[in-house]
């Protein structure tokens, strides 16, 4: 599994964070920074939402699908195979209708339909397996034997996690230019690879890095707490795409010794942080990307009873504190028309996902 | 009424636009143009959204209120009154704030609720009165009488035309930065400011400006076929920003040479486009916004039977030839949570909205 000599098995650092977004400039869509005076006054600092939602196929995992596939392309193969609750496996699909290689995508059988319809009409084949990563990863890895197609993991792999941090050098970089640069930077997480390759991006700058996990699907909260990659059996949430039962070796061997610290939010919190982000910033934004914001939202609060780091800014008591910067990785917008019927009406919600 | 020496009567031209735009920089936002895949395969063309739903204000009129009310503080007032469906009462109150001067704001009593509570949220005094232009207008001369406070019109007047036109110019100055110049150019129309303001930007280019109204609420397109300002009963519509009984003096006096064609959209293709915004672009445009993109995909399919104008583009049929470009400005993302609730799972929608 850590063979040295596996270029999928490198622990990926800083350079290859430059290198790829390098690559991914011009292919990839330049995603705007938004901001909301509503969202700053909640936050009770700047905040600046990297709208990855705006990405080609939906969501910043382009960037590290498309960046790992394009390798696997320039080096031969015909065909890739890819497991994930749905935003990587479109991404993968859409990078390997680009390459013109083959595509099977294995995502769970209560996949969120779009994420399925996106991966079909981007020319994959999709196998529905199960719903655990587990059940998803033995039918990638038999696909693979069978097909010779090398498997592109959504977050343990060096490459897509140098992609996913290209969104976060971006930001930090545009933030940089406007004269607001970051004191801190907030990622949802999944199975670590976006965090990672954000503490990649920010590594040189004095900029705290958190990430943020749904109550109960808190695999890198508990992993940083025992030092090592810790499963847990994921409950229910409305961020589908943040259920991975345990964060990723890669991605943790980067994230022990960066990581500022760990948010846990509720549904409730990400249901009322995807209505500010549709009502006030006016952008569509999946549950599993508007945790991002509650995640800031809830360090904003100067640190609710969950919160793992210190707080954000401390808005009154503390005078002329400089007000604080703090970005924000909206990861992706692909959601169900239903659900968002359902939470642009109402933050008290019911979670009807199946565990 | 048409006075050579009233400023505020004074027919714009393309400088005017030129000078608000250069004004007007760094002072809102640069709204970012956004594309879909999917927009542009139904659309047959490649479509550039320009998102000033992302506006300071929630909309374009942030852009003529802003710049019309810092004239008026140059000049000594200290207050102005304003009467709108809405986005450009919260537009005044904004811009009165950053000013420090007093707003009055004019609004319909079937008002969007959002947007009365931005205006109040501003710091306006709101005055809700009827629901017509006429009962509007009289109540803001008569509050205008008595405190010696200038109206900023919501589109009669040559610094809101200005102002607004900055948004087109944006557009069609980013489409040829990125090598897409445009081909045509697609506004909403309510009392024609914006329409009349995308035409001074595009004038001494090829660009083929049109407008778009609800059936019903056809104003312009009458008044381009009488060749004077035409009023009409307007009809329901979801389009609650495109619903003033008449056009402009003045924005007309610029579009009846100008105007290559008035597109009428139904409340249907308006959801439909508003629905394509929210899933596929991920973006909350309000429905008179959306009637834009309505309009534009209208043209696109070579011309129904209500379009006036030529079509944009031909999809198939024609062989090699080249793509054609179509700017829309997407004017704004004002829109109650119900009715973004309602759209969001229905393109079948039944007008509730009071006549």
């Amino acid at each position: 599994m850590s063979s040295r000599t596996d270029p999928s098995r490198v622990t990926p650092g800083r350079g290859d964070v430059v290198e790829a977004a390098r690559w991914l400039d011009g292919r990839v869509v330049r995603t705007p920074l938004l901001r909301s005076p509503a969202i700053d006054r909640l936050a009770g600092a700047r905040v600046l939402l990297k709208a990855e939602n705006l990405q080609t196929g939906g969501s910043y995992k382009m960037r590290g699908g498309l960046y790992a596939v394009s390798r696997l392309a320039a080096a031969g193969y015909a065909g890739v195979v890819a497991q994930s609750t749905g935003n990587h496996a479109v991404a993968v699909a859409l990078a390997a209708r680009r390459h013109e290689l083959a595509a099977t995508v294995v995502l769970p059988v209560d996949a969120a339909p779009t994420k399925v319809a996106r991966a079909r009409a981007a020319g994959a084949r999709v196998v529905l397996a199960g719903t655990t990563v587990e059940e998803r990863l033995a039918v990638a890895r038999r696909i693979s034997d069978e097909t010779g197609h090398p498997i592109v993991d959504a977050y343990d792999h060096p490459d897509v996690i140098a992609g996913q941090g290209s969104a976060s050098l971006e930001l930090i970089e545009e933030a940089e230019r406007v004269g607001t640069p970051l004191d801190a930077l907030v990622v949802p997480v999944g199975g670590g690879g976006g965090v990672a390759g954000a503490c990649l991006a920010a590594s040189g700058r004095p900029i705290e890095v958190y990430g943020v996990e749904p109550v109960g699907c808190d695999s890198l909260a508990r992993s940083m707490a025992a030092g090592r990659p810790t499963p847990v059996e994921p409950v229910p949430t409305i961020a589908d795409g943040l259920r991975p039962s345990c964060v990723g070796e890669l991605p943790f061997a980067v994230l022990r010794t960066r990581l500022r610290g760990v948010v846990r939010v509720d549904d409730e919190e990400i249901a009322e942080a995807f209505r500010l982000l549709l009502m006030e910033l006016k952008v569509l934004a999946e549950p599993s990307a508007a945790a991002g914001l509650a995640g800031a939202l809830h360090l904003g609060a100067d640190g609710g009873p969950r919160a793992l780091g210190a707080g954000l800014s401390r808005p009154g008591g503390d005078g002329g504190r400089r007000q604080r910067t703090v970005g924000v990785v909206l990861t992706g917008g692909n959601v169900e028309a239903k659900l968002v019927a359902r939470l642009a009406v109402s933050t008290r919600i019911e979670t009807e996902v199946a565990a």
